[in-house]
């Protein structure tokens, strides 16, 4: 990890926080209690805070996606922020930098991609603020409510790992772009453009009390799931024959010469959900239409083949 | 007014709105309920959400202010606009773009700085997203509450025109940074650096139900003042002899070639509080420790010198 990334870790964990804070930072949303703590005990009455910054450059490319896209992309991986504590979006606040070679008419697509995302899952922008800067920066903050909700900390030993959907479809999209080679891999593409919409799914899961933990795959799984083990003490047996792929995806992901199992086992941005409940428990192979696979169990201190060492993604 | 900047103001301004938004885009924050409907008629059961982002070479300059001054301006900023609602700030989510040249030692400055004006103001910081950048870039959202608010639409013929704290300081700071004259003009140049804290004022006039209309001086005296009368559908008369100035500001603006009514009418971030209140009512010379300064009426329709058609500050 960078210095400065690991230091800020360590100042924001470190600061005193008042007791309307359930979850401060480290998780993918803060929890907090912004109502009459009496209400708070009921569904619906806590709050979660997430923020996250997209930076021309280093999380996209303006020759690769449309301004649109962008928009989109940059609402898709703060809602599934919201997703991954198991909450529902209210409202979000939108800050944008745009060059000065933004023209009107993309400016104008950057917020109909905003939009459409928004309205999607019914989360409302509200406001936000916009400047100059020398590469396109769109940041997102959204407020969302949950009853119940799930953090990274909770996997219990003997809890069965699940992942929803397929892994290393995004990282196989960004790799064929960067090689220039988009014909017939316009699906992984996609994926790479459009993080799914997992925030029914969080909310089943965040309802169901045998469900432990929950985190989003941003990072890639090895790196996630390492956060998900470190937060909770525990260890993992990954079974990697189990992590599911999209059809095809191994053949295409040969064809430009990439290790399959590396793509999904440290690709970031799936932004599908990883999720741990009772091995006792039933779990529905498809979840509001995503596939829920098994794919290990959680094991006591540090034991297990947790992908420990496996460099976790990194942007450009 | 930049095309894009216009555009994306009615953009925002179009979006289809919930009934839990009382005040949507255009405002110094956005207020929403976020809480029981019925509790939501109570004092502080109304929530206000908003977000500014600081741009390196945009909003600041590495080589003029500290890390830790960037990271101070960067809360209070933001906490300003929770003061031009009369509200009060609970928490802020923080996200960095940090460049490569930026030492690991001065993203601590910068956090320090951002807890700093936080804990001044009991403002916890629950959350944030760390990235790289080529400059670096800071956004803060913050959410807070409020019982009453004001908006810069409830200005009524006849009120009063009020300012706090004295104008034009910041952008003479500004003016003699870039002319590196920084001898002499110490007191101007902090100001730039770190806007004053009206919280505590903008609750007090929130409480004041002869106060009708708030808004915050970030972009001149002109500029903000045209947003208020624009808002509320009326003109002003503004006595340009009264405008308050810091003892040595006239002398100190001459000196660098500069017109202190001009800086004054159309400087940017003073961060000091414009309101407007009933003519009848006595307002005190100092609240809680900012100087208050009536500067003129309001006026019927278009009437009265609003100052139109100056300039108002924009930014390197």
């Amino acid at each position: 990890m960078l210095g400065e990334f690991e230091l800020i870790r360590k100042i924001t964990k470190s600061l005193k926080l008042p007791s309307s804070v359930l979850i401060g930072p480290g998780d993918d949303c803060a929890v907090v209690r912004l109502c009459n703590k009496k209400r708070a005990r009921q569904a619906s009455s806590l709050h979660l805070l997430t923020t996250d910054m997209l930076i021309e450059g280093k999380h996209f490319r303006r020759d690769w996606m449309t301004s649109r896209e962008i928009g989109e992309k940059a609402m898709r991986v703060n809602l599934s922020d919201i997703a991954a504590m198991g909450g529902k979006p209210l409202f979000a606040l939108v800050s944008v930098g745009l060059p000065k070679s933004f023209r009107v008419s993309e400016a104008k697509e950057l917020f109909l991609g905003l939009r459409k995302a928004a309205e999607k899952s019914r989360t409302a922008i509200v406001g936000g603020d916009t400047n100059r800067a020398d590469r396109l920066t769109v940041n997102v903050a959204i407020v969302g409510e949950a009853g119940r909700f799930l953090t990274r900390s909770g996997a219990k030993v003997g809890d069965a790992i699940y992942v929803t959907g397929t892994l290393g479809d995004s990282v196989l999209g960004l790799a064929a772009l960067r090689k220039k080679k988009k014909k017939g891999y316009e699906f992984f593409i996609r994926k790479h453009f459009c993080p799914p919409d997992r925030l029914s799914v969080g909310l089943k899961l965040a309802a169901n009390r045998q469900v432990h933990s929950l985190i989003d795959l941003s990072d890639g799984l090895a790196g996630d799931l390492e956060h998900l083990l470190k937060a909770s003490r525990v260890g993992a047996d990954i079974w990697r024959d189990k992590i599911p792929s999209s059809p095809g995806f191994i053949r295409k992901a040969e064809g430009l010469g990439l290790d399959p199992e590396k793509l999904q086992l440290t690709g970031g941005e799936d932004y599908e959900l990883l999720f741990t409940a009772s091995a006792h428990v039933k779990i529905p192979p498809k979840i509001n239409g995503a596939s829920v696979t098994r794919i290990g169990s959680i094991l006591p201190g540090k034991s297990g083949n947790s992908l420990k060492g496996l460099t976790g993604f990194r942007h450009f």
